[in-house]
């Protein structure tokens, strides 16, 4: 196993998988204005963060990234959807996505809406076509129904509708971390949970990587509130304040500017430790919650 | 085999799904909402087509209904969501189905949507959950890319984006079919396809089945533009010459209105003509052609 900067990992495996994502849609016969769509919020740019959990895990585990290339092209799908349909004017109407125009406004409502229906629906088509040689029929099925788990009403759908709901009320801690955890951390937790499956592990090793996820994902999120507030609107890409514009409850806003931070470290100490009671090759995993906690966009 | 009549079938499968759906819904745990938007529009009613044909293929093969009550289920949680997001704003617009005021108008369009894409994410859990003793994981991964592909680009989605673009606009018959056999015809050919699967047919028999469903898709949009004119508007829920006053082209606009009924008629001949080269027990899917056929709703 070679120790290579997560900064090399991650480029050399943004490259792999951004050529995965064009290839998957290249492939698809479709009206044109659905394939341009779905790839114009795909090639938007992005941190690809769940594709890097995925293959960063397979890592710890010694295996090849080809196994995990399938489902973290279906991961990123899944995420871009939610973005599309996230920005939607009856959603949080937003223009600006990493600076450039949001799908509704190139493509038109109608057509954001159906890229996105589309991305969502290709996501599992890309899970069950994994190549024999690199996971069972038997693991294809569980990637596919953790993968629903995570992004349906249980999951991501779940967290969005909650948040819909949150909407100009106060919320206490429980009911903000109820939407962080459903909203942004399952999908987290599944590019790791996919990782370890794909690799094999016993259920007590994945035990320990979700929660390493679980925590990490709640940090992702505490850092986003405090960017919101202290980052760089050219760096995030969006206007800084547009939370507490939006009047959306934040973490600052619950526990002031300096809980927040505390609580950002407690999360990172929380899924550091999950890591170092595995026996696995973590040091990409570690580096990853150090990124998450010190991001700046 | 009983020669049970189509109507007594019908009637107890019906049964059969609705349990299904009622009993899917409740195992969720989400926000109230997002579970009562998901159960509002699976109980809005509806002739419940494709699970049918689902049904009654098995029935051609001799099988049990059972095996495909989880691929039935999720064929009508898909069929569900595209209509929940046609309906929206900024695709048809439409207050009313079959009836009923439309999901948004009950739960604003952020949940609309939502609901759209909980059932769609939830769809390929159900197959995907299918017992063991009803298919093999190998059968399941099938069923499971089949279905994305009937239902993402390459299909319904596919026909939803021509349908848009081809809004306003003076289509050819070939255009048109394009559009119909996308949009509705390839859920409906999945809809045998899945059946036919979980059967363990052999590919000449299945290209036979997917011959007839091919045919009655289209038999049934004919059938569709034809009521739309001709029609009872209490039957069919909406107003009659609706697609006529949104400009849209439509078989009889193409082909006269006496044109259309040939069209049609055609379409059945040909439908059934492709179940009497097969040697399976076909009268359910010969009457479900008569059905499509003769329908006033």
């Amino acid at each position: 196993m070679n120790n290579q900067s997560l900064a090399s990992f991650a480029n050399e495996h943004k490259k792999l998988l951004e050529e995965q994502l064009r290839k998957a849609i290249k492939d698809i016969e479709a009206p044109t204005i659905m394939k341009e769509a779905m790839l114009y919020s795909l090639e938007a740019g992005g941190k690809r963060i769940r594709p890097l959990l995925l293959f960063a895990t397979l890592h710890a585990f010694g295996q090849a990234s080809q196994k995990g290339l399938n489902t973290a092209a279906a991961i990123e799908m899944l995420h871009t959807y939610s973005l599309i349909h996230d920005d939607l004017p009856s959603m949080d109407n937003d223009d600006l996505r990493r600076g450039k125009p949001t799908s509704h406004k190139v493509f038109g409502e109608a057509f954001a809406i159906l890229a996105g229906n589309a991305l969502l629906t290709y996501s599992f088509q890309l899970i069950a076509a994994t190549p024999e040689q690199f996971a069972s029929s038997h693991i294809k099925l569980e990637l596919i129904i953790e993968f629903a788990k995570a992004a349906g009403a249980e999951g991501m759908v779940g967290g969005q509708a909650a948040d819909l709901e949150g909407e100009g009320k106060a919320l206490t801690k429980e009911e903000l971390e109820y939407i962080h955890v459903h909203k942004t951390g399952k999908l987290l937790i599944y590019s790791v949970l996919a990782g370890a499956l794909l690799a094999g592990a016993d259920k007590a090793t994945i035990d320990k990587l979700t929660r390493y996820a679980y925590h990490l994902g709640l940090a992702f999120q505490i850092r986003d509130d405090i960017l919101d507030l202290e980052g760089s609107e050219e760096l995030i890409g969006k206007p800084i304040g547009s939370d507490m514009n939006n009047q959306k409850s934040t973490y600052p806003s619950l526990l002031t500017m300096e809980g927040a931070k505390q609580e950002l470290a407690g999360h990172i100490h929380k899924a550091k430790l999950a890591l170092k009671e595995t026996i696995l090759y973590t040091s990409l995993l570690q580096d990853i919650a150090d990124l998450v906690a010190d991001r700046n966009h």
